[in-house]
């Protein structure tokens, strides 16, 4: 068993490439639910979508998010009635955020929605939420403090971040069998995603951490950061606003008292020393997945770690 | 000021041909909650939208009902979640539910979001629901007791009638405005909707037919059935399950205690008589609404009714 602890698009991408080389049954995926928000009464679930939607393999490949070929009548509409249209929702993303909060009215749980969904849509990895209690990641900026979807989306990560809260995270459960998963697994993968907003928030639910630290699985991460920016989002922006370094070696801090391996890019190969004085193994390698090709390589690089 | 009692289809077309020769500002239109059903968690206003939509000129023009070149894709989704999709619902028709919905729950009335969304649609007549108290139509069949709209379109109205019911009619009340609109206003026409399930779960909120027996104004009604049968809906079936005469007399004896006038098609002339009989004033002519002209020439002879 292999547990994943995944944010939205650059873990998908992974977990696409892991998917072609073990059995989907064999997969855990632990996902954020920080960035969880309402939308005109519509519980919206950002990384969990789009982790089913890659792994169901609808979603959007050009953004990464979103189905693929939706379009926005009902997006339209709602801005016609004067409401905000900011967050981008597509008519049969629509769907997924109506049935969950369907659903969610009617007394299930976030992961039995999540299990209900996956099945609809084919997807037979165990995709758990972090939390089935409420959590929401405020970042604070110069301008004030916004749910994180607001200051990525809204205000396009364009203000200087001088703090970022999980509000709820110290009452919050780990969804049942995010712990059982992390305690039983031979291999754990942080995947390579924001380690501030995706990546933190999971490790702060009460008990995970704990887990990580506990387990006899190998725990491995891959960097979001290469050559001191990032692929996709705003990690860079997060990470130098908190005050740290915006390297391979500033995200393996943030996971030194758990972390194992850690895969870094080639480009970074000078930060390899830096990174095993903290007591963690360093390969690099090639970290940009283009393509299947490079999402399976690095996938199966990473498990070939843990031999 | 011209009062209007409203189901869907057959009600916006008259109303349509009203506005063309009155001012909006004029007319206020009651209009029939009791089909209200909440679908998926979102609460569907199917007469308001059709009354609204029509007016707005975004109705669908075929169907009657829904916003014109509106597609399913959303509901589609729905339906690969297992969800039911008998009630249709388009993309753009979408936002109008989850708009009402998100502002119900935030606390507005029907009444005040009605409003709202008519200014969005740039209506100026003074839509108003019957009540802003959930009323729900359920009709008694053979096959089981169902919502009218379960009733009407995912059985498509096969089943034996056998009773109709307003469930919380008794506990509602009027819509701020409803009362003092009959009262105050020198028409009120009863629109050519089903008498069973669109009229008479207004005349049935507490207050509604006093008034209508109360007020000065020429009550004019217009015949649903024409040559024994209905345009469109269910009508028919509705009044012969429940033992009413299926002809505008057996309209009338619904009307009667405060009908002045009442509209019949000429085909239906033989029946003047007997409607006369019970002290309601008849005019015959063509009821038939094919086109603008058709329902501007309805509606006009309507106001020349009065006079």
């Amino acid at each position: 068993m292999i547990t994943a602890l995944a944010g939205g698009v650059g873990a998908s991408k992974l977990l696409k490439g892991l998917i072609e080389i073990i059995k989907e049954e064999d997969l855990n995926i632990v996902v954020n639910t920080g960035d969880d928000i309402e939308v005109h009464g519509l519980h919206i679930s950002p990384d969990l979508d789009i982790v089913m939607y890659t792994l169901a393999g609808i979603v959007d490949p050009k953004k990464g998010w979103g189905i693929k070929e939706d379009i926005f009548n009902c997006l339209e509409m709602l801005g016609k009635y004067g409401l905000q249209t900011w967050f981008n929702l597509g008519d049969k993303d629509l769907a997924t955020h109506i049935y969950r909060t369907y659903l969610l009215k009617n007394g299930y749980t976030l992961s039995e929605i999540t299990k209900k969904i996956c099945k609809s849509l084919g997807v037979k990895v165990n995709i758990l939420p972090m939390s089935d209690d409420k959590v929401q990641t405020i970042i604070f900026t110069e301008k004030g403090n916004m749910h994180f979807e607001e200051y990525l989306i809204k205000r396009q990560s364009q203000d200087k971040v001088l703090d970022v809260k999980f509000e709820g995270i110290e009452k919050s459960r780990p969804a049942k069998g995010v712990i059982h998963s992390i305690l039983k697994s031979h291999t754990v993968i942080l995947c390579p995603s924001n380690p501030i907003v995706s990546i933190n928030p999971i490790l702060s639910v009460p008990g995970i951490r704990k887990a990580l630290k506990a387990t006899k699985a190998k725990v491995i991460g891959v960097t979001p950061i290469v050559g001191g920016t990032t692929i996709k989002g705003p990690a860079d922006k997060l990470m130098r606003g908190l005050g740290f370094e915006v390297s391979p070696y500033g995200v393996a801090l943030l996971y030194r008292d758990f972390l194992d391996n850690f895969i870094i890019d080639n480009i970074d190969e000078k930060k390899k020393n830096q990174i095993e004085n903290l007591g963690i193994k360093v390969k690099s390698t090639n970290t940009i997945m283009k393509n299947i090709t490079d999402k399976v390589r690095l996938a199966r690089e990473i498990l070939n770690t843990t031999k």
